[in-house]
């Protein structure tokens, strides 16, 4: 890819937002996006399967951190002390994006089918976080239990953190949702 | 309705089913289920908006049960023990059909499409019971975090009652699930 491709890439999920919250994401075309982005219909086939691919292209990488933290993390942390910390490496990721997080969120609460991807790959990383924790020795029903909780962790965390009151610390707020999850179970 | 709808019903979901799992969600049409359950296409969509919808005609009930055992339960109960309560009145909807429960399951696992359809559904629910927790004055975001761990107790209960070690009675799946979950984060 030449160097011009990130920046490329930048502009269509610019677009693809800015044009699914003025006009809805069933009323956008690729040729909308590419035209507002100043790229062609191929460039944008190029990147992205299709026009709602473009708003999941960082789920990977989010999951590959959370597998990574979860691998890395002390023994001598329990599971859901595991799985909030690895949640914690996801949210270190977004972090410097919380305009684009904001409108991506909003994007797709209005949008049944973008919202339904959405769960898809939440889904995807708490079976991904489970996997990692058995893996480090951790038994049924336990690491599932421990990852879906986390993901419950980073998801209400996400919505705080995107909300007018935070203090803007993505981190901050897994920590103190961690704390909420705690309190609610002892 | 006449009296026989109730029967062409059921038909058409276990026709359903049956041609999800033989050939595959997107290779069944709606004329395939209606000539298997031995009714018009125009009965068919009577009953359900399209061939996805045949799988979720129940969660509305299910819904329903989860805000009711909510709204019930005795005020004595913490936040995450009225949840898990709810999902036990849930278990009990679904109790006496775990062999069309089980197919279902496979169907769902089976096809992405149908999967988001499920998170959808669970998504909803957890939004419901969370509502019906606020309505008894639990706050934010202890409401959230309770539904939502309400739900993931009653989905890996689900998982564990389909499977072939389980005593096959859901409710005493939540509650060993709800005392696994409580474990986690003593």
């Amino acid at each position: 890819m030449g160097r011009w491709e990130p920046d490329a890439r930048g502009r269509m999920r610019a677009a693809a937002i800015e044009l699914y919250l003025e006009r809805g994401f069933d009323e956008t075309t690729v040729a909308d996006i590419a035209e507002r982005a100043g790229v062609t219909e191929r460039t944008f086939f190029r990147h992205f399967a299709d026009k709602r691919e473009v708003l999941f292209v960082g789920s990977e990488q989010l999951q590959e951190a959370v597998v990574a933290a979860i691998i890395a993390s002390p023994p001598s942390l329990s599971p859901l002390e595991t799985a909030a910390t690895a949640m914690e490496a996801a949210a270190a990721l977004l972090q410097d994006n919380r305009d684009y997080a904001r409108m991506r969120a909003a994007a797709i609460a209005s949008t049944p089918n973008l919202l339904e991807r959405e769960l898809l790959k939440m889904s995807t990383l708490s079976a991904a976080a489970a996997e990692a924790l058995r893996t480090r020795g951790v038994g049924e029903p336990t690491a599932t239990l421990a990852a879906e909780t986390g993901v419950t962790i980073f998801h209400v965390s996400f919505q705080r953190w995107i909300g007018d009151d935070s203090s803007g610390d993505f981190r901050q707020e897994i920590r103190d949702t961690y704390a909420q999850i705690r309190a609610l179970t002892g």
